[in-house]
């Protein structure tokens, strides 16, 4: 494995270098070629870095940074001031080459704004987008766009459906199956740009576009790819988190309702400390943010220290891909077959 | 207890009259003074209809419609043709003062479509909404629109505010509080529509407007009416049923490994059963089209017996609490402190 260096927004997320710190350690002890560079307030990391092992410590380094992004700023504000912000700092080594990757838990907004500005998009991008992995019946679905573009037209949903799937090829699935999140499965269902969209992937010769997908359809898996706009694709992994949350919250007030059903769930434990592991979504955490001309990785404000060290680790294998020259290349080549297609649809028209 | 007289589709839904006409009979024994017409192919529901007690077989009749609407109609196919389709004969009954509500699981563009143009919209309201409700952490949230309008004004988004709001206040709930589903709670989040709504209903005296919810906040029970345009709102439902569907899915591939986990799951059987019974939604099944001058009532396509038998429950109570007459005065009061709200601004500005 080659060497990665990730440089980690420390004051992000709710909870800063609290639990950023420690989680940064776990993954240089679990990678034992990556690098890290914490950038944020001094005072306030250092304490979190006590007893390190020699191999951590030589791995771990502290790039101070003065100033915060708030949840409150928003991306104007963010652009023209506080040069010396955490996350500035950090997408700035990244553009300096001095790392390889960001990961940030703080402000998604920001985080999407910085990142455009400063590492600019890959070329016939508008607008990076946000995708993260989800948990189906059979295996991984990504999901796009995360709350990145709140507004999208038919063009930019075709730009995800093109990184998406190019960004999963590269992770090993060959031939991923790319559709587009509707109301419906019908042909006449949806608005106008997911209609719209519907027409222009159906062009693209490299995308297995395989049509629309509904809601339900996502947690059956039923395509590797699902395209949508920030809008709906932040509401549904919103609420997926809420519902998660509600249903085993009832479930554990069950088990624990009376003392017979605690011996039980005791002389069940193993199951239940199973169950705990596959319903938690921690191991998902880290949505890559696709189409900027670098790795930078968002990770969930509220996450815990598994959480940043899942996040920290989607970064690793992003950094190890190669991610965005060779998005780049795939974007291309999408690109040309479209132009392609219009050409001779163009020729046939005249 | 009033007689509620309901037209029920029998051929709508995945199942037609084999799921819906026994569910039409368990409503028939839990409600006394229920009556029911079986609206469809008479030769396909009568053969569910045997050995009925006298009280049932008194109240239970059926009104032949000898022609169906399938999911991939277009609701302008289905406006101008399909005369004799059961659902549009429901809705007929509904106009003619023969039934007081009407049931469907069939189609929702054609319910929406066929239910404006035969009971036309209450005054001041441009297009119906579909009303759910879902479980929350804390009691029961209502969440419209669930896909009858796709793409929707600030104007409309107020619209289906004050019905909502209207709705469950004739529920029972004081004082609902109102908040419009958002990709974060700050007032710079969001598209355009849903910051005009948010200035909208700040104006507005009799709603309790409580600002932006999050996905994750729905389950959390942060407001008792959530507002959104058709799309995210049907993307939410579906998402939520097919992830509870996975975590029920995982759990019990948990419980059932070994021989010693199913026999303390035998052992804790009145657990499990209460825990599928908390998680069951068809309990929540029913969605009222809120808008139209009748009661309307959306099954779920899918809907087993219970489901359907619940869809049944919220159109009787819907009957009995007088809903389209009195959610009529309610969007009148609504409207007149809009227009009083507006005429102050005005004149301050002028």
């Amino acid at each position: 494995m080659s060497t990665a260096i990730i440089a980690v927004d420390a004051m992000g997320g709710d909870f800063g270098p609290r639990y950023v710190v420690p989680a940064c350690i776990a993954s240089l002890i679990r990678y034992p070629s990556l690098h890290i560079i914490l950038v944020g307030n001094a005072q306030q990391i250092e304490p979190h870095m006590l007893d390190l092992s020699f191999s951590v410590k030589q791995r771990l380094t502290v790039r101070p940074a003065q100033e915060n992004i708030e949840m409150s700023d928003s991306p104007a504000q963010i652009l023209r001031g506080k040069p010396d912000a955490s996350m500035r700092v950090a997408l700035q080594l990244v553009r300096e080459g001095r790392a390889h990757a960001c990961v940030s838990a703080g402000n998604t907004g920001a985080l999407m704004a910085l990142s455009k500005h400063i590492l600019k998009t890959l070329p016939q991008i508008e607008r990076p987008a946000i995708m993260t992995a989800l948990p189906t019946q059979k295996s991984t679905i990504h999901l796009l766009d995360l709350g990145a573009n709140v507004d999208c037209s038919a063009e930019q949903l075709l730009q995800f459906a093109v990184m998406g799937s190019a960004a999963v090829q590269l992770g090993g699935v060959s031939q991923p199956r790319v559709a587009l999140l509707n109301v419906g499965v019908e042909s006449i269902k949806g608005n106008q740009q997911v209609r719209q969209a519907a027409g222009l992937l159906a062009g693209l010769k490299n995308i297995n576009y395989i049509g629309y997908i509904e809601g339900d359809g996502v947690y059956r898996g039923e395509a590797d790819v699902v395209v949508c706009d920030g809008f709906v694709g932040n509401v549904l992994l919103k609420s997926s988190e809420g519902l998660a949350r509600l249903m085993a919250a009832t479930l554990f007030e069950e088990v624990k309702r009376t003392f017979w059903r605690r011996s039980l769930a005791w002389l069940n434990r193993n199951m239940w400390s199973e169950v705990h592991k596959r319903w938690s979504p921690d191991h998902y955490n880290g949505a890559l943010l696709l189409g900027v001309d670098g790795v930078v990785v968002k990770s969930h404000g509220a996450a815990n220290q598994l959480a940043i060290a899942s996040a920290i680790g989607v970064a690793t294998r992003a950094v190890q891909e190669n991610l965005p020259m060779r998005l780049g290349r795939h974007i291309q080549a999408s690109y040309a077959s479209l132009s392609a297609a219009q050409q001779v649809r163009q020729n046939g028209d005249e």
